[in-house]
């Protein structure tokens, strides 16, 4: 991995404070650097692209008016702060972004005093500034900013609302910037955005003062004209300030919309907010991939492309050899497709990730039958309780680490009503370079311990299919997760005929001696492969994928208790109250006492990294597997030798 | 339990078809009626009060003017739904209302077909109404209407912004119905209160167009006057659509505000509704507890003020002939001002629960320290984990049930970052009679399976000081969550003087043999109740108050495993993940294998009733604990029997 070289300028600047010795006049050029920096980093070694590049402006206006860190930035979700990275300490480490062991690819408080919160989910930002800004307050510390720059994406989610409500009667010092620029990862849906361009393009204020002075100008100048234009002045200003706004109906002052490409009108406007006490929202508009042509073209591919020609925008993409297994988001888009073709009760539900998890191909092949309802978990698990209510088969696909959001919508409004919505969760397990805040880990754990839930996992893509084919059947009639990993199944030909599963029921890979693997998921291939090197040593192990963590299917695990002394469990998710947890609670239950290892996500934050590399420190892949089977027989070898 | 007798008009009434049949001027006879079987059942058997109250001519209109049950309602939250069950069949059973084997005090699918969607959480409604709506569009439907009744309390949450960010572009036929009375179960806070107060009390809009044509008027009449007021009320038209108000920026056409208990205004503006297409939202205002003098005046108070006398208004208390154990949420409200007055880090923060878990006593007492934020669980999580980031010392209580909304933000913003966030949990285990949507069944689970996380449960009222106690301390520097339940302690002397805990401490109660109980939480004195009994059987067994789920005491537990053959686990939480979980993973990674029975909440959805008739059916109360004990140790006797 090698550092990247940076601009004359740029290259100054260890901390905030070298940004602040330059002159107005060079700012421009500092963005220059800085965005160059970006595209020649992000280009050769991948990560997020487009965000950042949209707020180089803002990042260099924001440390050159702010007093950071003692005035606290948090960024939204935390795309976009690359620039803040690089120019605050991380520029000589800012080629490890994302590996192994190298830096986050999000503000993290254990990076540096630059990032006042860590950040991975959005939407976050308005709350844990205003949490801030109010310990500001209550200790005295009247001088002290507090930033908040959240994408009109973010918005879309209810806790900034919540946030927002609570701001606008707080009478604390927050300034929330919303940088608005129509996208999430994919276009940006919804009333609000409509609004947001409604507002940016009418100027409703100004074209009305302008049109009521207008008017004014054609009456004679006297008496009555003056009375006209006060009353009217004194009357819209005093609707627009309260109510003609949506921010201003929440008690923010609302300023803008700025440019937020020019950066002397950003050093400007930041020098004057930060006199204005009290709760305000600066508006910005901006262009997600602001500088590199490509990327302000097509957005979405823009956001993170991986590595790519920085001369011709060419994107590096593997190429294949032989036929290569599909991605998981794949099967799953194409599939629903096809069950959708036979099933006229199936819909698609997905909170602002089209393109991640593939529903975009319905979407686009079947528009009313697949919606995007924007970064709004909540509001899509319980639309699809709603929809199910109606009899519809929903296939509601949230990110595993994103279905936290609306647990208690899964709970109350699905599972206690017992209403067959599926939920496809995807990135489930060790999500790779996004880290610890995108790991779907807690899965099998917070879903399990529900009533009424089934929860599965597919081995591959015809297990996955046959899932979903399951799932969406009149007869089944309860509320069924399917979880799978993001990337890469196993199966080059994966369009398998499908079919039923009956539910609880999994299915035994290969009978062995002394030892048992029980998997779930894609795992289960670690240990068909583990399998095969222990045979090398005359091992065989028997191998059981259980597909459902809930119902267990209790008939195989009798005949696992019966025959085998030593179990090893394998999941892609926390071992803490996961799948191996409800082996043991069957076990207990039916007053077996095997020996039993759980392997999969430990009990600490795992960090970011490659899923393999991230496989290999949990002890979860075939060589861990392999490890653990050698150890426990070995152990029984050795226990049975001091017995004689 | 007695049915209630109710008047001439609504004796008649079995369903809404019945109500149909009379004229409008009837209706305002049915609404007292109505009213006055509320008073009557209420005040003998108990429940919720004033938001049935507030709603009672919503009620009838809805039902006299809408095509119930094919037409939907969805009452949001449902505590204001008892005139919809008494005028759909069910005024003859309502007198069991909230009762064990019972009708529901929520509106419930599996009761009626005119409870269209199950509730209990507040603010799913528009979510569910809109998936509805949806359905009914894409099948054809169009004749149907889908309504969301919500109050402005409920709307303070960030789901419904989620909603109508959806519905506001989603061209299907829903209806918003805004009961605004100013008050969630306290009254309402927030920069969203005050704007429907504002836009309540100055009609912005008749207003600003009656000025303009005041001053038109004193213009000559000619041409001139004629285009200012076409061009000024175009103005002013597109403005005031668009975005003069926050519903209608958001894409719905708001209608209203109008007086909710003008029966027939209320049956007008429905009538003309139903005609609208398309997403719309009707403004109300009504006062909650309408009709019954002191519910209107004290409308905290008369939310569910339990059994009282309807004439002098007084409400009947149990006569404590002793001295009585306190609630826990008094005692969490007594010592977090005990504790904030020696440690001016502490803060408090409540999301829209300030009478229910007592913060409202510092609320009152230090008003800088203590906020309420609304119902937004979400956004008080988030909140203190930025004050947290300060150095503050945050006690966020949060309803057991209710934290499930803030799940991510527990994980993502606390937990990830290691802040430590003081998690009260308030009505942990059964809860009683709010039913399923109520208990606080799973938090043991999905708490303990997040890494930093510490899970505690005290068992009487010294204990909860003690953790409170040693959360708070400098030295404490984890996520830290106390759960306890709803209602009264053991100890009527509660004001122990309070000491440091060992994180991941328990406590053993008495030595025993042959079998072990463990406890957490308040259950561990069924523990003891059990012990008692046994003991006259000569039967001994250890009892373990474990206290901490996460981290478990090892050194315990080592003690237990070692002495024991049998152990029992006890929790007034879900078995499945839980502490009793927690118990088996520890005794795989150390080889033990005692036999081991769980008891706490079981794996299906446990019904409303008294939090004593429910432990019963759990069985995990004094005889459930007995019974198992007895159980375990007469199959060893039988076995060893066998053996001989």
């Amino acid at each position: 991995m090698q550092e990247i070289a940076a601009g004359p300028l740029l290259s100054q600047i260890d901390t905030p404070a070298d940004l602040k010795k330059l002159n107005k006049s060079q700012l421009q050029q500092v963005c220059n650097e800085l965005r160059q920096f970006i595209i020649d980093c992000v280009s050769v070694h991948g990560g997020h692209f487009g965000a950042s590049l949209g707020v180089v402006e803002l990042t260099v206006a924001l440390h050159y008016i702010m007093n950071t860190p003692d005035d606290q930035l948090v960024w939204d979700v935390g795309h976009q702060a690359y620039g803040h990275k690089i120019l605050t300490g991380r520029r000589k480490v800012f080629h490890t972004n994302r590996k192994y062991g190298g830096i986050s690819g999000f503000p993290k408080r254990d990076e540096s005093d630059y990032d006042a919160f860590g950040v991975g989910h959005s939407s976050t930002s308005i709350s844990a500034a205003l949490g801030m800004a109010i310990a500001s307050k209550y200790k005295g510390e009247h001088q002290r900013q507090h930033v908040a720059v959240i994408g009109d994406g973010a918005m879309t989610a209810g806790l900034p609302f919540e946030a927002l409500n609570h701001a606008g009667v707080s009478n604390s010092n927050i300034l929330v910037i919303l940088n608005d620029n129509n996208m999430s990862i994919d276009p940006n849906v919804g009333a609000l955005k409509e609004y947001l361009t409604d507002i940016t393009t009418s100027h409703t204020w100004n074209k009305l003062r302008d049109d009521v002075w207008k008017l004014l100008g054609k009456l004679p100048y006297g008496d009555l004209q003056r009375e006209m234009a006060s009353k009217m002045e004194a009357s819209l200003k005093g609707m627009v300030s309260k109510s003609s706004n949506l921010f201003e109906a929440l008690g923010m002052r609302y300023f803008g919309p700025i440019d937020g490409h020019n950066i002397l009108k950003l050093v400007e406007t930041l020098k004057d907010l930060k006199e204005i006490p009290g709760p305000k929202l600066l508006h910005i508009k901006t262009v997600k991939g602001k500088g590199y042509e490509l990327a302000e073209k097509d957005q979405t591919l823009w956001h993170a492309p991986g590595t790519f020609d920085k001369i011709t925008g060419k994107i590096n993409k593997k190429v294949a050899v032989v036929p290569e297994p599909p991605k998981y988001q794949d099967v799953f888009g194409h599939t629903i497709i096809e069950l959708a073709e036979k099933n006229p009760l199936i819909m698609g539900i997905t909170p602002a990730m089209p393109s991640g998890c593939s529903l975009k191909f319905m979407m686009d092949k079947m528009p009313d039958r697949a919606i995007d309802v924007g970064i709004a978990e909540q509001h899509a698990v319980t639309l699809s309780a709603g929809m199910a209510t109606q009899g519809l088969k929903v296939f509601c696909n949230i990110y595993s680490s994103f279905m936290q959001r609306a647990y208690d919508m899964v709970i109350h409004d699905v599972a206690i009503q017992k209403l067959p919505v599926i939920f496809c969760l995807d990135r489930a397990g060790v999500v790779g370079d996004d880290g610890p805040t995108h790991h779907g880990a807690y899965d099998i754990a917070f879903m399990r311990c529900v009533p009424n839930m089934v929860v599965s996992a597919p081995m591959n893509e015809a297990e996955l299919r046959n899932l979903m084919y399951t799932a969406q059947l009149p007869e089944t009639d309860v509320p069924f997760v399917i979880r799978y990993p993001r990337g890469q199944g196993v199966m080059p030909e994966w369009r398998t005929p499908m079919e039923k599963i009956e539910i609880g029921k999994g299915r035994k890979i290969q009978d062995g001696h002394d030892i048992a693997i029980l998997t779930i998921g894609h795992p289960g291939n670690f240990a068909v492969k583990a399998a095969a090197t222990l045979a090398k040593e005359g091992i065989v192990p028997g191998i059981f994928d259980m597909r459902f963590a809930k119902p267990l299917d209790e008939a195989l695990l009798h005949e696992v208790a019966q025959n085998y002394k030593r179990i090893v469990t394998v999941e892609d998710g926390t071992i803490v109250g996961g799948f191996g947890s409800a082996v043991l609670e069957f076990m207990a239950a039916n007053n077996y006492a095997p020996e039993i290892k759980m392997l999969g996500i430990p009990d600490h934050i795992v960090e970011h990294g490659k899923p393999e590399e991230l496989h290999r420190e949990c002890g979860y892949d075939a060589e861990g597997i392999v490890a653990t089977v050698r150890e426990m027989l070995n152990s029984a070898i050795l226990a049975e030798a001091l017995a004689k």
